[in-house]
């Protein structure tokens, strides 16, 4: 961890897992969506920014936070992405995603999607932390560091893309991204991974 | 609601929201994953059949609900189409899957898109109720009665189908499903909502 690195705190269900609580509580930045902030302050925990419309936001809150508040009221785009694109304006060098799954899952389902949209604007390390596990946005060969015996599923929004595998027990050489399925539930055989591809947008789950 | 209707419970979160829990309860038949079985039997239900390899399921339970039992230990499939399969041999005019999403939500993503190879081998209606809605698979123009201000979210399996849609707030007519978040967080404007299109995979979120 250093201390460069945000953490955006989205609508959804307020983190529950040891791991992204531990992390909202380890004094990062935290840039929180008007809908999450309420939870957030409850839980003795103090924002950076608190970024949205604020029509979810208690007016007595308001005031006492009024200088850490952004508004931003724009239909165009999503609680989420209007934190994204506010803490891309602090230059950190990584940003963990909390709080976007677990309520309805269409949102859930866009949220995830929408990482690599995200990750085709910046260099930026992104990973949205969820109370299972973690989401990771590639566009091109990645290496993870993890034990082994961690349990993987890959994602692609892109049907056509041809993944290369190693270090996984079920080899991906073969898999056709036609259903989100078809990639799943994975297990890696050694303390990293790599997927070799040259260019398309893939998400890798990693369960906790 | 009609005697012939079936419903699978999978080894997700168990139903909390009224609508499923009331399903579960209202005396239909149920197709149990056996992870998901002790959970049911606690809260009172008797399943119908309880399938799967049963190493999840308590051998007190197996004993007494021994005539019920299916084993399928199959490594080529997973728990849902496990009960899947079983289910269309019942030959129901409609399978309710519950407990499918809400644990890992890579897990989520995989079953949710299941739903529309289901559908490809069967005439039989499919809705997946969650805690907040329900996922319909559809492959050609269908219409869905629902109230007006529905909160509709549209995924297609693939992408370059085009649909053309009525009742809806934002019209689906230029909508590439290039991305999981492109047709979501829609609004029916009357009590009806059509989706117009030849051939595809598309799947239809309606919020509760």
């Amino acid at each position: 961890m250093v201390m460069d690195e945000i953490i955006i705190l989205a609508n959804g269900d307020f983190p529950s897992h040891p791991t992204p609580l531990g992390l909202l509580r380890s004094g990062l930045r935290i840039v929180c969506c008007d809908g999450a902030a309420q939870r957030l302050i409850s839980s003795g925990i103090v924002p950076a920014v608190i970024i949205g419309d604020m029509d979810s936001l208690d007016p007595g809150l308001q005031d006492i936070y009024s200088e850490r508040i952004i508004r931003v009221s724009s239909q165009e785009t999503n609680d989420l992405t209007k934190a994204f694109t506010h803490s891309l304006t602090l230059q950190p060098s990584k940003i963990y995603i909390m709080g976007a799954t677990g309520y309805r899952e269409d949102h859930t389902l866009g949220n995830i999607s929408l990482l690599s949209q995200y990750k085709e604007n910046t260099l930026t390390e992104i990973e949205m932390i969820t109370n299972t596990g973690k989401f990771i946005p590639i566009n091109k060969t990645h290496t993870f560091h993890v034990p082994a015996g961690s349990r993987v599923s890959v994602f692609s929004l892109d049907s056509d893309v041809k993944i290369n595998s190693l270090g996984l027990q079920y080899p991906l050489d073969e898999v056709i991204f036609d259903s989100w399925w078809k990639a799943t539930l994975n297990v890696t055989v050694k303390n990293h991974f790599t997927l070799n591809f040259r260019e398309g947008r893939v998400i890798v789950y990693i369960a906790f």
